[in-house]
């Protein structure tokens, strides 16, 4: 893994992959499965929606810090088994076969089998809404990997892979935020 | 344009397309780009990232409406055209040359050429993350349209269209919302 600047982890948000959520409660890292993810700013701020059904939600409440690893097609299975069963009962880590490497400024680990994994602090947590807002500490990206296809959850069981990029960098130039 | 589902609206904004976003001021409607949208819960409540900077953002505040749009591949050009100037000057649906038909409940029209046309009302601004949550009271889709593929904007002025569909009904059956 090597290090990515902050100033462009959004654009590994932005597009909408299901993204795999690590946290520490003290003890032990946990994983959840998060698609409701949305992009705050550039800096990079993110918003996710979680709450009390998910096991995770206690640790990231108290701890205040997670990761969020972007995972590609290859683990999709891995993606919605890790979604379907619960940190309560499970270590995630050693039923999915995931490698938890140190992150550099917290506590919750990366996850080594992911393409990008994003260090974030909790900034707040809009109880109304079950909105976590997320600031992007630290990131870093696997520039060694093949797969890197991401994937959409369509919310009824059924999951999008990425297909081509279309470049249109030009036409967004006034609207692109600089060095990106 | 056919009725869909409330319930089944969510499943549109989820996948994290690139969506537009029409509004009415009362004198005239207009259309934003929004790539930075998340889902809420399955009722379905959105959030999207909105404020000032968006001329659009005026008319949301003060009449509290709005339809979440969903452009498909042949509209990106018409998709970054809309993103990249503003209502203050232009009327969006004369210069991309979109029909605004009638909503059913509010206000801001649809737009015919999109795949399917969400109606929402704005519950809640959350101000200090520039949070929009709108609250869908109507949905619309497009049977006939052949090209249903949207497509995911990267934040770098590069854009990743939808390819396969993987379908995962089975093992997600425990965490899918009843009748989906």
């Amino acid at each position: 893994m090597r290090t990515l600047k902050l100033s462009k982890a959004f654009t590994l948000v932005e597009p909408g992959p299901v993204v795999l959520v690590t946290t520490h409660d003290g003890d032990r890292a946990n994983i959840m499965t998060v698609s409701w993810t949305m992009v705050l700013d550039f800096t990079p701020t993110f918003a996710i929606t979680t709450g009390e059904w998910n096991y995770s939600f206690r640790a990231l409440r108290k701890h205040r810090e997670c990761v969020v690893a972007i995972p590609t097609v290859d683990l999709l299975d891995t993606v919605i088994g890790i979604g379907t069963c619960s940190g309560k009962d499970t270590d995630k880590f050693a039923r999915f076969k995931l490698t938890a490497l140190p992150s550099r400024l917290i506590k919750p680990p990366l996850i080594k089998e992911c393409l990008a994994n994003i260090e974030c602090r909790v900034v707040d947590i809009v109880k109304r809404h079950d909105i976590v807002v997320l600031q992007a500490v630290a990131a870093c990206i696997d520039a060694s990997r093949k797969e890197r296809r991401t994937v959409h959850a369509a919310g009824d069981g059924t999951f999008i892979v990425d297909g081509r990029r279309i470049d249109r960098r030009k036409a967004m130039a006034s609207r692109l935020p600089p060095g990106i």
